[in-house]
């Protein structure tokens, strides 16, 4: 009878699986979608895991780094034939943890899967607010909007009146940023890839001018056409000639804070970064972090950010792909730039 | 007769004259040895100058960002057919200027040449200290000691029992903040380019670990060799491959302080630097500084280095070339690694 039980309860469970380690560009077909697998909807007898239903699967840049294959290192790899792990957003099943309960909603690593056992559910949060879009919880109030925060606030200290320029910024983090620098009574300007991004830069997030860095032959000319007296602070997403175009154009006592380098997870060899002289002259502080580092500070980070939100003093775009059959090709459009604002996976609304 | 008085104090004025811009290494060719200028041995009538005898004359290699043509930027350049002017030790012989009399010893920017007239001479410093050698206010006692003491103990905040790097280690900076370093109670390894700095630097600097880097073929296993457990705290003399190569044997939380980059200042284009992507990974802050911004902190660095000097816990290596005449090529072989130790050149002993 116990058999018959267990078997009423067991479902199909689609998956991405990862394939094989990754050189350069990754591609669709590094990942494989799996309809094979089935999962009991209950937790194992004595586990201390949460099963949850996955809602919202977020495509961040940083996924790039399991794909390698490393000992050691930031990034663990990914294991091949064993679905993808990444950020989300889930509703728990079922709780063997005093932290959570059953209809909880968190957010924090999981399987790019329908449903996930979680075994270390300490690394989830519970979602306090619900009277946001739950899809935020991949972005704005996620990861990349404690990136946006820590790396501009925490780590660049910004000023009033100061310059800033924001790379890859109609993507997750880069929108945020340039909000925050207004909301700061900065003067900033972003780049993006496409003339689409740059008209929601200027007209949706309110950046004060924007350009499409495709269009320029020499991105060092079109940096100074922007900043004629110079960058106080770069937000940098992006890595490599945009960088080293950057370098050359930062004021005195300017800050770099490095989040991401988009531009430079696909190659072999970082690309040559020639302008360092400039951290002299210009007594530049560069630094770079990690947002995990900086958690502590997301309580502070969320009364700031939700009054922003519920009042419509923020924005924030999402490119949202329908199902998990399209994550595959929703992660790879990171890396051309393919979406608009966050790109994020829906697996199931509720 | 006034002219008659006048004559008898004019003398010959040796100078070293800049002969024109240069591209590349410099070479003594591009400095001239001149006899014909006169000085009369008295201030022009009204001057709020002062007039010095140049003893002691400071080669840096900072020098060379003068013999660039350059419009704006931290250096201004040289002009051609003017004496080359840089930090150097003199006496006041006749003031203008009533922080100075006659008899005064000074550091500060002066000319190569016997005699000069400071016409700014509020950026001299009066020599207080003058029981430790008068050459040491070009080094220890002089921007090279500010350098190393900012750039180690205020930009990079040593912990004790941090691993430590310094790279042109034995040079006017270097060896003194090996030295700091140990005085710290941190683990220093440093880098030099013969055999005989590299046995300074252990027996008389009393770094822990020193190697010569020309004989590295590989500076990555060099310094992974050194630094199994990677460094907390590099201290950049160098630039380029020097850079990468610690870029990515850095521990997490590390910093990098950046005073100077001798092997970039002759190159047209800076060397490419490829491993910035360690700067996120290992939440890496680097910072650029200039020394004269932190000018404010010389008595305080005076405070802790004179008792230092007069115990014997600090060493200072001169590398002393006599007479102006001997200033190009001591100039010069500063960018070939030729000096062992602060190079000077004595113009007047007294």
């Amino acid at each position: 009878m116990t058999l018959f039980n267990r078997e009423t309860t067991e479902v199909c469970n689609k998956q991405i699986l990862f394939k094989d380690y990754v050189n350069g560009f990754p591609k669709e077909s590094d990942m494989i979608l799996s309809t094979s697998a089935k999962i009991h909807l209950k937790l194992p007898e004595g586990s201390k895991g949460v099963l949850v239903k996955n809602l919202y699967l977020s495509c961040d840049p940083y996924l790039r780094s399991h794909m390698t294959k490393t000992e050691g290192g930031q990034f663990e790899s990914y294991t091949p034939g064993l679905p993808i792990h990444g950020l989300g957003v889930a509703k728990v099943l079922e709780s063997g943890n005093s932290n959570f309960k059953k209809g909880d909603l968190v957010w924090g690593i999981t399987g790019w899967e329908e449903y996930s056992i979680i075994n270390a559910p300490e690394t989830l949060n519970k979602i306090q607010h619900t009277d946001v879009p739950l899809s935020y919880y991949t972005g704005i109030l996620g990861m990349p909007g404690m990136t946006a925060y820590v790396g501009f606030h925490e780590v660049c200290a910004p000023k009033k009146g100061e310059y800033v320029y924001v790379s890859a910024a109609s993507g997750a983090v880069g929108q945020l940023v340039g909000q925050f620098a207004k909301l700061s009574g900065c003067y900033v300007v972003g780049s993006a890839g496409t003339k689409e991004k740059v008209e929601l830069l200027k007209n949706t997030f309110g950046f004060d001018e924007a350009f499409n860095y495709k269009e320029e032959q020499n991105l060092d000319a079109a940096i100074k056409r922007y900043f004629p007296d110079g960058i106080d602070i770069y937000f940098e997403n992006v890595g490599g000639k945009m960088l080293d175009a950057v370098l050359s154009n930062m004021r005195v006592n300017g800050r770099i804070s490095i989040c991401g380098m988009i531009s430079q997870y696909n190659l072999e060899k970082g690309e040559g970064v020639h302008n360092l002289l400039s951290m002299i002259s210009k007594r530049l502080h560069m630094r770079g972090f990690v947002v995990t580092d900086h958690y502590h500070l997301y309580p502070k980070y969320m009364e700031m950010v939700i009054p922003l939100i519920k009042q419509g003093s923020i924005r924030y775009i999402e490119d949202i792909a329908e199902g998990l059959e399209s994550a595959p090709a929703a992660l790879v459009g990171l890396f051309s730039g393919k979406n608009v604002g966050k790109q994020v996976v829906v697996v199931a609304h509720e």
